[in-house]
């Protein structure tokens, strides 16, 4: 079995503390691991970490090999430019056929956090022995915990029976992040999941469903195959990548299967998107309060602050619903719930020309 | 004519940016000279740098030195341990005495801001000349704009005549700290002003007064100056000094005096106490957002605000009437009308022995 661990991610969210050339899954922003480590420690009791591939961008590729010693540097599979997930997916399921014929992969996103990893793991194991068996597609579904407004959904219909005592579903229909009432509709009918990003099939069994919806992108995954291990691979990856569709795996693939199964499941799966979302997943003090990073704070009346400044004291006096981010060139001071707007601040930059912020 | 500077202040309402070792005159907190200097600049027109005493701890002798070439460094006079305006007021009219038999004395807090300098040399010259003529005690008082409950209050009495155009009034009470009500009848009956701290007397009357209401201090203040100018002196100024009462002028000498005149003056004083004060007499956007220091900031949603960050870009959302200080090793971050509670920062740094920060 593989893992493939898509690390393309620019994680403009995080700003101060993402920037291009260190995006979120690279920070120790949850807990004192970073991100895509703490992923592959995860991974790692039922996955060999010779059978871990991850897809990145240049740019990303020295830090990957330093934060991940245990995984082969040529398991670092580098992307010349970022083509969605589509892409991102055939080009890992080629090097697995290549490697291994036909193994199952487990696709997982690199940056979210997960509160049960044995639950995790074990949910996992169930994908893939439906895919193994089954030639099918399976997908891991989030049982939802509020009507979040942000995420896909999956519409579970009729029952695939079930895996290692897991419930497998057919999946009725795909939907594109809700407005709040229909939320919360999905929310109490129990019958819809959030989609995680996380996908187990064979190797064959995506590039066949590729082949079928995206030609063209099969196309060119078939040129990049066939120059894989020889002189001109790089030339040709270079070459063959740019012109490749950039398209989701799944709006190009997933919603056009005749059939996607799903496992709901629930491991205590947060995507973290965000300083507002970090706040609500961190463990808080008696006032609200969330000190990460190793941080000295010290609080007069302050309330449901989350503070990350491991270089210095951060006093606050007074101080409620804030989000406080301190490097060692910037400081981010948001009221939460409005950490969406972080971007603004990282377009205008931008706009400023200010490099070396980004 | 002379000049003494009260530069004592331990100033850790500017906390982080004052400490123990940095009080607020010794900070560019109002402009890009520090407060001190700025005083110095001010009275400099018309009392020479030589005739400039600054009295101050030994902990800030040497950035004094450094901030004030101009003054002589035998100018500065050190307190062996602060000992409250009366004592010393009585040590600097002794040096007086010394260098000039019986020179006028301008005392001046070291850390006030004047906004229309011109001004406030025409009302010191006045003081001046009547303090040389009638041998009083002269007083400058501010003109209320407020009804502030944080100063002390002068009540106007009946004329004294008129001192280059200035209206010269006798001292009918002295009164603490009003409450609000009270401030706002002082404030509508036109009669009352704060009291500035700055007085003007010739080096004999003020001594006279502290003989007759402050005979033990007279006493101490006389033996040490029998060794002015010894080699006895540091022993003797230090033996004797630890000794003497500590108490302020207004309560030891003026509250009591017989005869106290008042200048009322309108020179756009103000003693800038605190970060939210510092707030209010800064220039500020069309948002009413003050950047300082040369601060760069970006500013997404943002009213009201202060900030002082010379050393890294600050980036607020969403944020409104709040206090941005952030210093090598500190970051304060408090809602604006709140600072008078940095002082419990402060208090809490010493109770967790974070000398370093203090």
């Amino acid at each position: 079995m593989y893992a493939v661990i898509m690390a393309g991610g620019r994680g403009t969210r995080f700003w101060p503390r993402s920037r291009e050339k260190k995006p979120k899954h690279l920070l120790d922003i949850i807990s004192e691991r970073t991100i895509i480590q703490e992923t592959v420690d995860r991974i790692k009791p039922f996955i060999k970490p010779k059978n871990i591939l991850i897809v990145t961008g240049r740019k990303h590729a020295r830090e990957l090999i330093r934060q991940l010693p245990e995984v082969p540097a040529r398991n670092i599979l580098i992307e010349p430019v970022g083509r969605n997930t589509a892409a991102c997916i055939g080009l890992a399921a080629l090097h697995i056929q290549k490697k291994a014929k036909d193994d199952v992969m487990v696709v997982l996103p690199s940056d979210h956090g997960i509160g049960k990893p044995d639950e995790y793991r074990q949910v996992i194991k169930a994908a893939a022995d439906v895919a193994e068996k089954d030639n099918t597609l399976v997908t891991i579904g989030i049982k939802p915990t509020s009507p979040h407004t942000g995420f896909g959904y999956m519409e579970g219909g009729s029952s695939a029976g079930k895996a290692d005592g897991y419930s497998v579903l057919r999946v009725k229909s795909f939907r594109e992040k809700p407005d709040r009432i229909q939320a919360e509709a999905f929310l109490k009918s129990g019958n819809f999941f959030w989609n995680s990003g996380m996908f187990v099939w064979k190797a064959s069994t995506i590039l066949n469903e590729i082949a079928r919806f995206l030609p063209d992108l099969y196309t060119g995954l078939t040129t990049i195959k066939e120059a894989l291990g020889k002189e001109s691979e790089n030339r040709v990856l270079s070459k063959i990548y740019k012109g490749l569709v950039s398209v989701s795996i799944d709006y190009g693939v997933m919603e056009k299967a005749k059939e996607v199964f799903v496992i709901p499941a629930d491991f205590d799966w947060s995507d973290v998107g965000s300083w507002d979302a970090l706040w609500e997943i961190s463990a808080k003090d008696s006032k609200g309060n969330v000190v990460s990073g190793g941080s000295h704070a010290l609080f007069e009346n302050t309330e449901n602050v989350l503070v990350y400044s491991p270089k210095k004291l951060v006093a606050m006096i007074d101080m409620k619903d804030v989000l406080v981010v301190e490097t060692k060139d910037a400081l981010l001071i948001c009221k939460r719930g409005q950490s969406q707007d972080v971007k603004k601040i990282v377009d205008a930059l931008e706009a400023e020309k200010l490099h070396y912020l980004l």
